[in-house]
């Protein structure tokens, strides 16, 4: 080892509408000392790859807004869920060699927990066990927050039901969660719904009895003639949300896990008419962060659980790979305009 | 007795908009021969006193749109919670001067069931234990849909919280809602908001810590300074429920009793921004009906509990009476213009 170039994406600027590659992001490269850098009691991480989800964008704000998620400051690394090796550690908890899933800055090597400005995500760094064959990129999806999202709510929330309604049912959720419910429930009828024809056809390959494209479809109508829908699973928000509360049966469940369509279009909302059914219906909403409250019981048992299932081919994923740290910021835009398919991963070091 | 007019009110018109009594709803006389009349092995009623709700625009509809609750045939006699007395009976189960509960029709007598094409609405009839000194008004409100409502959602989904917000709190569920919260924990920081100067008096007097008068302040700046809340009793929806979301705690609970707002705009429905909160504060949404699922178990407490709490004076009721089925158009009309003080009822019998 010696001293290289880091690359490093920095948060530049606050978007006004959606995240812009060059402009709310940059890529700079300063020199980084791998054998001598100080650790201060951390670990040194080469990172593999990291995962961009639509998420980021709400991390992406000015601080006095307050949130969920904490905000990323304006002249610092960018972090997310991510995936790395330790090089060197002065943790006695990691050793050189160990692979890890965790909060990682958007650098090609990072200390951590680091500096405190850049204290700033989710304090954590979990080593993993890695199955022999799986690429490293798969631990930020099917392996990692869309998972583990998709497993804990479905194992925890979705009881005995007839009807399976998911919107986003071609991303790396909505496939997660109609492949997984189909392994609970063979005799379930799945509904996907997505907006491309490309997306249809992973919708119908991963098992969904009915398919919805949403752009050029009447998901109302569609839902109508194949609901009541027992359980809907919501990526999206929006539009689709507002057919699916048409189409519940009674004392439906809907798990509330995303809200592409809100975080697509910068807080305008949408016009929502039907909320009333959630009383007609007596309609339960659940709405959940994987790691916090009843979903999180379940997590110790999902790597064991859904590894498993991943080699036998009955979890499948599919990537959108963005190659190196320069087209980091083109993958954070890439989650928002609906056009990529497959969980977007941006390939740090190839292996 | 003998052969007198029986005042009834029939459903003339569907409305495009809001009821318009005159229009909607007809007011009509005919004659009775209460001591021969068939009761083809029925009761014969006299109505003492008739709810007005707001739902009861939903079942003023197109016979071919399907919703949660029964239509209203044309030309039939409009139908919902009242209070009568026995005068004859052929079954078995009452007997003349029993005091009865129930789906009854606008008519000042009508037969139970009645001929099938009236047999509409929900098919019951109890017999119930009046409590000396209570007018048979409070029966339709407090005592009545509005009190059952309210006890058994809030008995059964409010867990111990710090913060309650209501909607619509000077309304007959709403005050229910307070002051039966208040009772269950005197601790508890109770947010209101209504729509008039009068209302805010009204939320005052039953013990809202906090009040709000949405048309002249702004709601998400107030939840804001007394928030997080912990639960919210949503009976309005639309602008009120936008900004409660905004302002609730993690793993807040809202329970989705009305939707007033939506119910008076005629499907419209309403711009909401932040549903994406559902997931991000992990929120859980429950609709209910009163009579369904879990909030009906506690249902058979509920006249010994409550009525013990109204003739103690800690739950209070206010009305805004109608006299006659004449005014009866005029009350359902009423309930939509957010108008009115205290629960619409029809008064049809002055005892």
């Amino acid at each position: 080892m010696a001293t290289v170039k880091n690359g490093t994406v920095v948060y530049a600027e606050h978007p006004t509408d959606h995240i812009i590659s060059g402009v709310t992001t940059k890529y700079i490269e300063e020199d980084i000392d791998l054998d001598n850098v100080p650790l201060n009691g951390g670990v040194l991480i080469n990172t593999l790859a990291l995962s961009s989800d639509p998420y980021m964008r709400y991390r992406m704000r000015d601080p006095s807004i307050s949130m969920f998620c904490p905000v990323i400051p304006l002249g610092q690394p960018i972090d997310n869920f991510g995936i790395g090796t330790i090089i060197r550690s002065e943790d006695p908890a990691y050793k050189p060699g160990d692979f890890v899933e965790g909060y990682i800055n958007f650098q090609e090597y990072s200390i951590w927990p680091g500096p405190p400005e850049q204290q700033h995500g989710l304090r954590y760094l979990n080593k993993l066990d890695r199955a022999p064959g799986l690429p490293a990129t798969i631990y930020t999806g099917t392996l990692g927050l869309a998972g583990k999202s998709a497993f804990s709510a479905y194992d925890v929330f979705a009881k005995e039901n007839k009807v399976l309604f998911v919107s986003g049912a071609a991303g790396p959720v909505g496939t997660f969660v109609v492949e997984y419910a189909r392994i609970c429930n063979p005799k379930l009828k799945i509904i996907g719904s997505a907006g491309s024809a490309e997306k249809v056809e992973i919708m119908k390959k991963i098992g969904c009895d009915v398919t919805i494209n949403y752009k050029e479809q009447d998901t109302a109508e569609i839902l109508k003639e194949h609901g009541p829908i027992d359980i809907y699973w919501d990526n999206t928000s929006g539009p689709t949300l507002d057919a699916a509360l048409k189409n519940m049966s009674h004392f439906g469940l809907i798990i509330a896990c995303g809200a592409i369509s809100a975080a697509s279009n910068n807080g305008e909302g949408s016009i929502i008419k039907n909320l009333e059914e959630i009383f007609q219906r007596s309609i339960t909403v659940r709405g959940f962060l994987y790691r916090r409250g009843e979903s999180a019981k379940v997590l110790p048992e999902f790597y064991d659980k859904i590894t498993k299932l991943v080699l036998e081919g009955k979890i499948t994923s599919r990537e959108h790979r963005f190659n190196g740290l320069r087209e980091a910021g083109e993958a954070l835009e890439s989650v928002h305009s609906g056009k990529n398919t497959g969980k977007a991963v941006i390939v740090v070091k190839d292996e």
